[in-house]
């Protein structure tokens, strides 16, 4: 069922992290760019053949203690069509090295509409009689401005190929609050009510740990509301984006589990993706450098939920 | 100035309307896709080409009488890279056609993820010294649920390079009130919150016609909200869907429009595409029958227009 997978990967590891793959150039090696305008030249497609070995050797060097990875489409749209078969091949390669995937596109439609971003980033599309697979993610960030019509397509793709989905709840970002924050009908606010659907969305979608595949994205930026958000959302899994980099803490974000030490994922993605640049270690070594970011991010988390 | 190219447009053709490029494969003449299966076979690279030469033969049927095109991302990314290469393709061959280029991706996010979307949708995308365009459309839709942090970059990009935006307010799916129509602090609805937020973000990016560069989209099939939007944002252009397939018609999309006959465009995407299937005409001639389409619906709504 839709987030047992990615629970059982999180519980194996002992490890509730998500390693965030937002690679801007900048933050690739000088010897991998090189490489790659040898072969292609400074453009688009020289840009992502960088990013894919560079991603290639994040995933090597995290499989084994991380759980998932989250490409964030922004980062390959980027770079065109070229990167975007890079953001494919980089799924698959993920997914060939056990990790759960997670695409974090914010995808947002009318019915109709939804049902293509379902088959393209977690089913299937079908080319007559041909079932061809697009992207591929085991779940896909949605945001839920329109409503249940664009949240039920993505609902029929992870019932059929056990998939999930994140719902924009409170965000990380500093003005999350101009809407989110706003109170509805002098009682709620608005991600207070969008937390809601998610729990209703995902009532036809329960997984074996109590949570359904119907997820929220709630900041680690905001921890009284990550707080109230757990307490109202007991069946809704949360993946938390705003450590590091965006200033949350290992503190700020103990109030995303349950009793059990369950119910969300933690995002990194700069901490771990320029922790060579940080460690000023050599620049070959900065698949390493990751994975010692990594162990430290896990073992800080681990030890705040267990102190919690 | 950003919308002055596009409302210079629509005055040369008289023609408030735009064609939405939503191509699914059930759209296409067979002729068009067994050539290109013939070439690529039942793959996503095959479907690929046939869309690619059944947008062709539309824009190349619509240019002289179509101010501009709206391809719908979703329609694409369910074919892979692939299809995203096709968008690339169709954007451009539109521009050379001298049409207007409204991308519908209703991206979002955090501030520097929005740079990365306002680079690949809009701007360019930097490769070292080298200025690459990913994607290049002269207009993106996007969802502002995380506020003004996911807006301002692509504010910037609009502001250089002459580009648009348009942010949804009110969406024309039947779902869009759940949490569009919410009453906040019991005054204002959340969609009429989010219009003042365009009125706002639009200020420093006014163009001669009264209209700014971040423009809203208010759904056909909701006239009410259409007029009462109109009147509240004076300065915000429409783009507007929901005519025709979704059950808008001309009189509901009449208010959206200002006394001298501007502020919105009109999409409409089955009705153009299908319009062969609907006619019953050779498969062949579907870019005309897409032509007789358009006419007629251009003479439908500017009639409304004349008589409002």
């Amino acid at each position: 069922m839709p987030f047992d997978r990615l629970i059982d990967n999180i519980k194996a590891k002992n490890n509730p992290t998500v390693a965030g793959l937002d690679p801007k150039l900048s933050y690739l090696p000088a010897y991998l760019k090189e490489n790659a305008y040898r072969n292609y030249g400074k453009t688009l497609e020289g840009a992502a053949a960088a990013i894919l070995e560079y991603n290639k050797g994040l995933i090597d060097a995290l499989c084994d203690i991380v759980p998932a990875v989250k490409p964030q489409c922004a980062y390959y749209e980027m770079y065109g069509w070229q990167g975007m078969r890079t953001l494919a091949q980089t799924i698959q390669y993920a997914k060939e090295k056990g990790m759960y995937v997670i695409e974090d596109g914010k995808r947002n439609d009318i019915g109709t509409t939804m049902e293509a971003y379902a088959a393209a980033h977690l089913g299937e599309t079908q080319v007559e009689e041909a079932a061809c697979s697009a992207f591929g993610a085991d779940a896909l960030t949605v945001n839920g401005y329109l409503g249940s019509d664009g949240i039920t397509p993505v609902l029929k793709v992870c019932k059929a190929m056990d998939k999930g989905m994140f719902v924009l709840v409170k965000t990380s970002n500093p003005s999350s609050g101009e809407l989110q924050n706003q109170l509805i009908s002098s009682e709620d606010t608005v991600y207070y009510t969008m937390g809601m659907m998610c729990e209703q969305w995902g009532r036809e979608l329960m997984g074996a740990y109590g949570y359904s595949g119907v997820g929220a994205v709630v900041g680690a930026t905001y921890p009284a509301q990550l707080q109230e958000l757990r307490e109202a959302l007991p069946h809704t899994f949360f993946l938390v984006p705003g450590y590091g980099a965006q200033g949350g803490g290992a503190r700020d974000v103990a109030p995303a589990f349950d009793q059990n030490g369950l119910g969300a994922i933690i995002n990194s993605s700069r901490g771990i993706l320029c922790a060579w640049q940080k460690e000023g270690c050599d620049e070959r070594d900065y698949a390493g450098a990751a994975r010692r970011e990594a162990i430290r991010m896990r073992d800080e988390i681990v030890g705040c939920i267990q102190a919690g």
